[in-house]
């Protein structure tokens, strides 16, 4: 399947590429191109400094959305309506949101659009036409770096479309160790993004790092 | 410990009563005392059965609040408010709230009330001196009450009273498997009481039973 990560050069953006891209063909998105190869090149050697496959490589933004099967939204929520303003031609395509809008005063919290959540911003800004699934919120970025340590995180899965959905579970269930769970509708997003502050909160007051979930049942 | 459960007799408090009274004193409310000593006569049953220890009696929740160090409410959030209202006594008692407001439509989502959370309006209603902490949350009943599994969950406790939180942690920690985990104040608690819709609805489309969490990192 070839994935597009859209903000591929931010910290989420290249951890992802650093795991998908052993199983996948992944078209790393920025808005410079420049940019986009010198972390697709960071991949390929870290990749390859272990001995493992990369299939990365450095595209801008558009083509990462144009040349996609499947279009994750690798973007800081600040930054999300503009940049979804920037590009065209999403389609019918699936669409991945791993986005989550927070806050932070003395302690982290979550901090919704009008709409609700990131992902219900995102369908609306799409014009209910790309085939929007939450997925990989809850995973910092560290893990996704870690290479050296299995990804053993569970990934809440949701969205409108049963088709796309299925798609999406089948596309983290892809990674090694990760656990999709079909979590619903789209209306569902708001919970699923609200762990992420509460994961930040833990590791504050823990002093814990990169925390994550596995759902158990 | 002497460890208080007001709505001992629902679902989930007397659930946590088989947990609990393998390991602390509890004494098991009820609006009804009969209620309470029919509930606290089966967990006997129970425990015994297994050969294990059970200390739990059966009392009012009135005498639940009184001769508690520590109280849990285990009760559904439609009768929090009217519960709290007809009780005296909370002083400056450690309080712990495992209450999620939900609501139901298709699927499952978080319903708080103006306050928040559930947390934060027992907060409210105790006049801000009983020293209330969330915890207890995300665990549901079918596991509490499954003796021959072992609960291992993560639980989020949040609370504004750090010394409040650390007994509650140590309490949590006591319970055979449960992790606790620090997740801030009190204002922390609608992240924490949200996931619990979110594990009712990967229970419903994933057709899985009892879903839990466990936080890594």
């Amino acid at each position: 399947m070839r994935v597009g990560i859209v903000g591929g050069t931010g910290d989420i953006g290249e951890g992802m590429a650093l795991r998908i891209s052993q199983v996948h063909e992944v078209i790393l998105g920025s808005r410079e191109l420049e940019k986009a190869c010198a972390t697709s090149d960071a991949c390929h050697l870290a990749l390859n400094e272990k001995g493992l496959p990369c299939t990365c490589s450095g595209v801008t933004n558009q083509d990462a959305v144009d040349r996609a099967e499947v279009v994750i939204l690798a973007i800081p929520f600040q930054h999300l309506a503009a940049t979804l303003s920037s590009l065209t031609g999403f389609g019918e395509k699936v669409v991945i949101s791993p986005v989550n809008p927070l806050g932070r005063k003395e302690f982290f919290f979550f901090a919704p659009p009008p709409e609700g959540s990131a992902a219900l911003l995102v369908q609306r800004l799409l014009a209910g036409k790309a085939r929007v699934c939450t997925a990989f919120n809850n995973i910092p970025a560290g893990s996704w770096k870690a290479l050296g340590e299995p990804l053993a995180h569970s990934v809440a899965v949701c969205g409108d479309d049963p088709a796309a959905r299925d798609l999406v579970k089948g596309f983290v269930g892809s990674i090694p160790r990760l656990a999709a769970l079909d979590a619903g509708p789209l209306a569902v997003s708001p919970m699923i993004e609200a762990i992420t502050p509460l994961l930040l909160n833990i590791a504050k007051y823990q002093k814990m790092r990169d925390v994550g979930i596995r759902f158990t049942g």
